[in-house]
């Protein structure tokens, strides 16, 4: 007989069917319920075994986290929540679980607790859960830009450029560490090194994407990024992933209406197709805030999901930001860790989510950033997108960020300098030589347009999908300051 | 007006309607006929500017290279190949490209050279089309998997564990390599390192993916992996990228049924959704082979695609293989560089060519292949696949590996090792301590089950669809000895 996944028994199976299904048993009740899981679903199909018909020796293996498979009737569920059943005619342990020994006992595990063992946490329901939602958020990342004509591109992971400045990197080498080899003025000799010169883990893949853009038209990345930072955060990663998509002939209002669109469909497919997770999730959620004050507690889970998915997102200059977020009581208390005193100060995550969960109660795209507090490939604004005293042309990019409920920035972009003359200059600013990025001006040299792009943190993505609050439980096996196991 | 794309206005452009586009110019011939390309499409729209009415000094930017933006009608072809061209009403330059600076003239450029500029080949027929191909592929294997249920999983890329042994590997560190600390023993001291410990990038996710297997059912990665050999060959790249599915519950023939699937579905993709693209590659391969005598021109590439969604793979056990390869003529005769004296021999690209090109003309996967050619996680058989003098139950695993015409191995694969015991002899027979591996091993100890996966090279994927013949045609940047520009 050939197997079904649960999955599918739920969807199509018949009253009656005799069928074999298999899987991972999550508990086994009074010696004759139990809950089988396949990682098909979230949902456990309930087997019923006739404990007297069975030989004991046999029962007595059928423990949480042993691997069974069964065959059996369908029937209708005398229990309540489900709708069908399976009457087991015969079953067979394939693997066993030591109660004494498996990790994972039928009782509520912190999340540190799986953190430290990433390698069985697949087996619980809350990240079973995340991880069906991380794939279909994958998917739908790529479905978005396929099905828009859109090129996925894979930029270098080890680069030979270190000019994005993004955050400080790793060293890749093959140089034995122990030995170091030296040029004769005591450098490091490089030339001895794989690449012939000092190499680094990508902190982005943009500029890369940019070459590809102004050549293909639409293009995104997808892949890893690294930061060799020493943030011991529920909000960093060593290594995370990110999606990068470049435009030709994009500008800053194509920018902005590509991302809203992006994040309101991956939104809208986790809404059509992780129901069933999603449900689990708020009430999982639901069950932890319980203790919390009224005015603490977080939106509900899918109202907060839809919440983004029916909205325009309030889209206003970060000028405008500064005068609310100046004269807003938080402020104005001293509440804020870093007071808003005027124009030019660089918004942190307290200011953020202000603005997103008190101010507008929506998310926010915020334009037209200093110049001296953002990326130098950011294109410098035409016109002042306020007269303000103290601004002049100049001092502005076109640059966006959204700000989510509970994430605060989720995508950060701009539109990117296409003038060759503009770039140099912005170049020589942030002392990049210009033999580091020649490749990159070449693009500005010959068959220049204007173009925009964003990067997309998908972790962020997958904490707000998710409702889930540590970055390092929405990714596998995170890396982390100190720690790389598995 | 809004610009419309190349490749929608030959899909779907009326006659008498006006339209923008925008893109760089490919050629511009007579001072009168622009070839216009966006990177939507391999097919330039030609537009018909009336050089007696412009402006000459505007008409003298429009050269190769050179954005520009088109308003104009759409007219019916006058020239042959095309249906549509346009009019030009006005047109504005974007962006100038001097003809004496600009690396990419209209004439035939080397792929070594294009390799050079690879920040400027994406603008090129032959990689643009090898670009979009990649696109497409890498959205054809996605949708593959998401379609079957399988679960996208995101394994590590920096790793601390070294157990694989598929290959040389880069360090990962964040030391001062001009003094780096030691302890008193007069080692790295890794622990100060920003992991804690000694940390590589990986060469395969497949450890982490079973995991991920043996609890969510299906799964697959998709991600960059790694080699630090100094291997200089047209086959080699020391970042590539790679697909690895796990699946709980499969065996071997489980196994090789879902590779060949993929792999045809694939090459169905591409035949489906990148025409163009392939007729444009087709024709260049036999321009690129005229000069060769008959018997060394490959088959004409949709030929080829066609053959392999056309027919079922050849299956046959390593035994078998051995038997044709010692009795066939380049043996008996000397011809292989490496003679097959017998059983136990490792197959060499020209073998693994013979059996496909000459042989059976067809994708052949090999089984049953001696434990000790083969990796440490592969299930030893439990019987004999042939009664063999001198063979014994314990001397083959359960692996495979699919040979493709032109490519040798592009998948490698088997039923993974379930069984604790069997396993921690093998891991002990390769010399890996327990403690490397004792995540992997707790899924042999918590709910074993019979599995199976196996690893694609997406790049050998690409150079079997493209027809390309050197790896680092078929990715954008590739990273090999001495060489990480970009």
């Amino acid at each position: 007989m050939k197997r079904i996944k649960i999955s599918d028994l739920f969807a199509s199976a018949k009253i009656g069917e005799e069928v074999l299904v298999k899987g991972w048993v999550r508990t086994f009740r009074s010696n004759r319920f139990i809950a089988l899981n396949d990682g098909s679903t979230i949902n456990n199909i309930q087997a019923v075994v006739d404990f007297e018909k069975e030989d004991e020796s046999q029962l007595k293996r059928i423990t949480t986290g042993s691997a069974i498979s069964i065959v059996g009737e369908v029937v209708e569920s005398q229990g309540k929540g489900q709708d069908i059943e399976i009457v087991v005619k015969s079953f067979d342990v394939i693997g066993d679980a030591h109660p004494d020994e498996y990790p994972l006992q039928p009782k509520k595990h912190s999340l540190e607790f799986l953190r430290e063992n990433a390698h069985l946490r697949f087996r619980t329901n809350t990240f079973s859960a995340v991880s069906r939602i991380r794939h279909n958020m994958i998917f739908a990342v790529h479905k978005f830009f396929n099905d828009k004509g859109f090129y996925n591109v894979h930029t270098p992971i080890i680069t030979g450029s270190d000019a994005e400045g993004a955050g400080e990197m790793f060293r890749v080498t093959t140089l034995d560490l122990n030995n170091v080899p030296k040029t004769d003025e005591g450098n490091i000799d490089t030339k001895q090194d794989f690449f012939g010169k000092e190499a680094n883990l990508t902190v982005s893949g943009q500029l890369e994407a940019e070459l590809a853009a102004l050549a293909l038209g639409q293009v995104y990345t997808f892949g890893p990024t690294f930061r060799a930072e020493n943030s011991n955060t529920t909000r960093h990663l060593a290594e995370f992933w990110m999606i990068e998509p470049e435009v030709a002939f994009n500008d800053l209002n194509d920018n902005m209406d590509l991302a809203e669109e992006m994040l309101k469909y991956c939104v809208q497919y986790a809404l059509d197709n992780c129901k069933e997770d999603l449900d689990f999730l708020s009430s999982r959620l639901i069950e932890e805030e319980k203790g919390k004050p009224q005015d603490q507690q977080s939106m509900e889970l899918i109202e907060k999901l839809k919440m983004v998915v029916d909205n325009d997102f309030v889209r206003l200059t970060y000028t405008e930001a500064i005068d609310i977020l100046r004269n807003c009581k938080p402020n104005k208390k001293g509440k804020f860790q870093y007071k808003i005193e005027g124009w030019g100060a660089d918004l942190q995550s307290e200011h953020e989510r202000y603005l997103v969960e008190k101010e507008f109660k929506k998310p926010v795209i915020l334009t037209n950033y200093p110049a001296n507090i953002k990326a130098f490939y950011m294109r410098q604004d035409d016109e002042l997108p306020e007269a303000k005293p103290g601004m002049e042309v100049g001092t502005t990019v076109s640059a966006m960020d959204i700000l989510f409920p509970g994430i605060g920035e989720i995508v950060g972009g701009s539109q990117r300098e296409e003038r060759l003359d503009v770039l140099k200059q912005k170049i020589a600013d942030f002392n990049i030589p210009e033999d580091h990025v020649w490749w990159y001006l070449d693009t500005r040299k010959f068959g220049t347009v204007p173009h925009a792009g964003f990067g997309l943190g998908f972790e962020r993505l997958m904490l707000f999908v998710t409702g889930m609050t540590n970055i390092r439980d929405v990714i596998p096996f995170p890396r982390t300051p100190k720690n790389a196991e598995f």
